[in-house]
């Protein structure tokens, strides 16, 4: 649920308008984004896909409010509801089966819509929400920023000893580092998020099916589609789950039926291409595991040669179940550590022109900053080039 | 920005699931839901634009999370941009000329986004939100669910009589009695939203180009495309502007741009069309208007057979700049009135198994109750025979 969107509008319109320069326009002096997690690594493998993946819709198609006034989730397209649960089952990454699938405007109202779903309205005290740093930078903006009673950022979930109700907000694989995560509060009537944004095999070996109460996934880092604002939730619990519809009702009476339904159909191919490997194509998650595998590394290489002004964490192996063999890490975010005392961020910008997202972002030092891995080709050399013009 | 969606989840259900049935499928004892806003009256008109309003889109298109990051609205997509400014300058119903234009998922987001837009954060007080009643039935839950501290639910504009700041919301033609509305409450420092839903041709004369500081508008009540989720608002203050694209990023980091594509063509084809009128076809506000007239002259000649049970409101004619002629208005919903001492919605449900919305929640005695005029032909058709089964 990473976008590496940028909060401040002015600084936001011009990195973009940097970062989006395309690859012949890439000059040595421009100042290029890497703060901002853009999933254009997928563009190439989409375009070869062809008519596969084109949707075409008709002016009096997909009018109504309603798309399946049955179903607890009446703003929630059968055709995606579907194609949801079948990848989760081919892929075996999370339990989706007699669950309820919530679909919301990308992750990020999703995850709004749980802290709802989550509070208690008649409490006297707003609910703690926690993640253990280094957290999505995002989280506490987002839980802050409507200065709601229902519910209050109180930071890392490693600190915290109030008292009281608390959420706690599960990413894992890791936004910013990687890691693979488990609750820590473990206090009795806690409640979690587990976030799992980045649990494809693209990313992580995957090697358990999830099934927590809570589950939260975005098409925009599994697929690529950031612009078509996808995000479901897999809950449990019948009341929780109401409370999500609720949520997304009262905050926009539903989910763009156009986005559902290109959704349906992209994931559709995935686990139809997965469900036929004897076709000569690669699927989306060995394609995108081929391009991660091999710029983590590259900037590994790269980060080697810096002679320690750089350090990346390291990924132990593991057994995918999706595979079927032993596979590695290639997180969607490179977490890069300075040697101590030196600003990383502020390094980066000075010595690369390249735009990261420094460590205090993320409730940590600022010997830390964040760099995305998901940027087209031609922007991931010209990062590789930059950084490796650093030499202690 | 009304979907008449009612909250509490099983009702819904209920309620749509009888609603939805098919002609052919209404029976004589089905009850029939008129409680939503659901605008399937405009299905049959977009059925005969074949291929013009066509949206064809492949795999690898529309990825990106920004639509143009040189734009303050960096995930509004430059095709709608330009189609909303060319429609209002076509139909001439508002000033979007050196105006920002800002998208949302829906007008209900949008409506969120002003809350957030014109409150101060530092503020000890949150600032009251009024609208007079009979005011739109969402308004003070969609203010209220998050509980949030910059702004409050203070009710009927009318009796406002609170110190300190205040944000009046003005929804003309008003959404549920189609009159026309100007602020009340006309207190200096005081703020407004001018909802502009229905503000078009089909439902009322066009009498002026609106020219507010705020101003709302939404895709579902302008052309029918509900479950497409787009509203827009007009903002002439930049710092406004701002806020309101920051609340838009920071619950949902943009609007989808399947969505926003398939509405810019919409809008185009309407514009186009009412720019040529020499072509053979009605352009949709002439469709709109034709149709809405026709049930409202058939809605009255029922009422006025009930022998005073039920009482609907006059529109005074007036000229229309759209048309270039003196107008009626055609409010998408009816504000039916019993007799002094009847619960009207009771009454429509046990007399005729109709489902409306009762006068209390808008604000107002239970002796009213809103009906929908925007269901499909058939529904209305049923809606009537069973109106006119009541005498006295």
């Amino acid at each position: 649920m990473d976008t590496g969107v940028q909060t401040t509008v002015p600084a936001e319109k011009s990195d973009v308008s940097a970062a989006t320069k395309t690859p012949t326009t890439l000059s040595s002096d421009c100042i290029i984004n890497f703060a901002r997690g853009d999933p254009m690594l997928y563009e190439p493998y989409w375009k070869n896909k062809g008519d596969r993946c084109k949707m075409v819709t008709l002016g009096d198609e997909l009018m109504s409010y309603f798309s399946n006034a049955l179903n607890l989730c009446w703003f929630l397209m059968p055709e995606l509801d579907c194609a949801i649960r079948r990848l989760h089952r081919v892929v075996g990454n999370a339990e989706a089966d007699n669950r309820f699938i919530i679909v919301g405007n990308g992750s990020t109202q999703t995850f709004h819509a749980l802290l709802y779903a989550l509070s208690s309205p008649g409490h006297p005290e707003p609910v703690s929400v926690v993640a253990a740093a280094p957290f999505y930078s995002s989280y506490p903006e987002e839980t802050e920023f409507l200065q709601s009673r229902l519910y209050k950022w109180a930071g890392d979930a490693n600190c915290f000893d109030k008292d009281g109700a608390y959420i706690e907000v599960v990413t894992s694989p890791n936004n910013p580092d990687g890691s693979i995560r488990h609750t820590v509060v473990n206090r009795e009537g806690g409640k979690s998020i587990h976030d799992l944004a980045y649990y494809w095999p693209q990313y992580t070996p995957i090697t358990h099916k999830a099934d927590h109460d809570v589950m939260l996934f975005t098409f925009s880092k599994a697929t690529g589609h950031a612009g078509s604002r996808i995000g479901w939730a897999i809950i449990k619990d019948k009341a929780i789950a109401a409370k999500i519809v609720k949520f997304v009702e009262l905050s926009s009476i539903g989910v763009s039926k156009e986005s559902q339904l290109r959704a349906a159909t992209i994931l559709g191919v995935i686990s139809e291409d997965c469900q036929n490997p004897g076709l000569e194509e690669e699927n989306l998650f060995e394609y995108g595991r081929r391009i991660m595998s091999a710029r983590w590394k590259k900037l590994r290489e790269v980060v080697m040669k810096s002679n320690g002004t750089f350090v990346l964490p390291e990924y132990p192996r593991d057994y995918c179940r999706f595979t079927g063999e032993y596979t590695d890490s290639n997180p969607a975010f490179a977490w890069l550590r300075c040697k101590e005392g030196l600003n990383c961020e502020k390094l980066l910008k000075d010595e690369c022109r390249i735009i990261t997202r420094g460590g205090t972002c993320f409730g940590v030092e600022e010997t830390y900053s964040r760099v995305s891995m998901l940027c087209s080709d031609a922007e991931f050399d010209f990062m590789l080039e930059r950084l490796s013009t650093i030499k202690n």
